[in-house]
């Protein structure tokens, strides 16, 4: 095979397979190439996905040695995205009743999803996560796309335990907004003892869930690593519960009376 | 930029945006390169999707001529996929009380959930889908993995109306298996009139739900093209609501006191 068609067909295997070990002689085998050409080749991947601030190839060296793609997003990318994001947040027509923002349109886009995915999980890149850990619903997406480029597991907390997955353990938390004491479910054989863990979620306001999620992982001896919140709002009448977490964006203000909403980047520069 | 180079780039753009048109002079502009090399550039990369069975490249001739990415997996790579899937579910430990079988490990895998939309999403490529309909919870992962293949937003039905959406519209409907009557809500101004739908759930039993999402949809004026279901389940007591729908695998008989579960690809080959 020509070095072209393989240059096409190993960067398809790497953005299909991040951080998956590879040695080289199954990419010799695979397309009759001799080592030295594969190697060659993965420089110029390599070279590539750094020019174009998709991550970049951790080689290794030896008998045993061979390639992993790590997805790591530069920080200029991610600081870009989120200033598009924060714009298409400021339209007025996305305020509803009670100071919410309309998300959901953003939040099914498949492809910003994506980005967002990329962001938290360049910025958590370092930290050794076994499992991204969300809540139903609106984390869900999100926490598929930071797990695809982590190459992870996903596990789903429910509000209502479900005949479909067995024995679990539950707790009881009072909700940040509503003060209502709520459920929260997580099957027993869903997570492993001493896992290390990144939180998910698309909103945070006192950060009542969160903490409820935190309490629950406690229960799995679980250690919480990260915390991602794609947008935080801030609450002046109530004091956050959560002190440690990554944010994209921040909604300080929804003035429905002049129909103005403030948003600014999150905390994520500073945590990076 | 040397071709070498550019063939890495190009592949990731068309990886990471599917059924994007591009017209070729932006590629030149790009990568400093004359349309003649981006056009080599381009069969290269065509040939080498098609021979690893991702897809194909679409050209368009003539002056606003240029090049769209359609993700099609290969019949073939469908059935190896589904098969393994199947050899994963027999496994007698994934048996619940009630005969249910344990799945959350399987839709908590990205890299399973993204193959399982490539299935359905190459299976519906010529559909002309504008929308992927889900309902809550575990048809979500999966309704995002066949959207980001078709490059199409999702939406997700809810089980309760939430106040950060707006205005919506409900049904209730008689669920198969409780025979309890369950509502449906779907915001406003989260589905355009008449767009092309295709819904997408994680199993069905006497199809109850599907029909409930069906309902809601006909209020949208809404086409069903298609509806996509990771795994059906025979149910001898009551008779199917939805005729026409795409699963990938069929769960026979889960039989509780030999530790025996019958699974069996699905329909998705004669519907191919």
């Amino acid at each position: 095979m020509k070095r072209s068609a393989r240059l096409v067909a190993i960067t398809n295997f790497f953005l299909e397979n991040p951080r998956i070990h590879k040695n080289l002689p199954s990419f010799s085998e695979k397309y009759h190439a001799a080592k030295a050409s594969i190697s060659e080749d993965l420089d110029i991947i390599d070279q590539m996905f750094q020019a174009e601030g998709l991550g970049y190839l951790k080689r290794t060296a030896g008998s045993a040695g061979g390639v992993m793609y790590i997805p790591e997003s530069t920080l200029e990318n991610g600081v870009e995205f989120v200033k598009q994001l924060c714009e298409r947040l400021k339209d007025p027509v996305r305020i509803l009743p009670g100071g919410y923002l309309y998300m959901s349109d953003i939040l099914g886009e498949p492809s910003t999803v994506r980005e967002i995915g990329r962001v938290f999980a360049s910025s958590f890149a370092k930290l050794d996560i076994d499992v991204v850990v969300t809540v139903a619903t609106k984390g869900i997406p999100l926490a598929y796309a930071v797990a695809s480029f982590l190459n992870v597991p996903v596990v789903i907390v429910r509000r209502d335990p479900k005949v479909t997955e067995g024995s679990s353990v539950s707790i009881n938390y009072v909700s940040g907004s509503s003060r209502k004491i709520q459920t929260m479910v997580l099957p027993k054989r869903s997570l492993e003892e001493g896992a290390n863990v990144c939180i998910i979620d698309d909103f945070m306001k006192a950060g009542g869930t969160i903490n409820g999620m935190v309490s629950l992982l406690a229960e799995f001896n679980a250690n919480v690593k990260a915390i991602g919140v794609l947008a935080e709002a801030d609450d002046e009448e109530e004091e956050r519960v959560v002190e440690d977490y990554t944010s994209l964006i921040k909604i300080s203000n929804v003035d429905l009376k002049e129909k103005l909403i403030s948003v600014q980047r999150g905390n994520f520069v500073q945590k990076s």
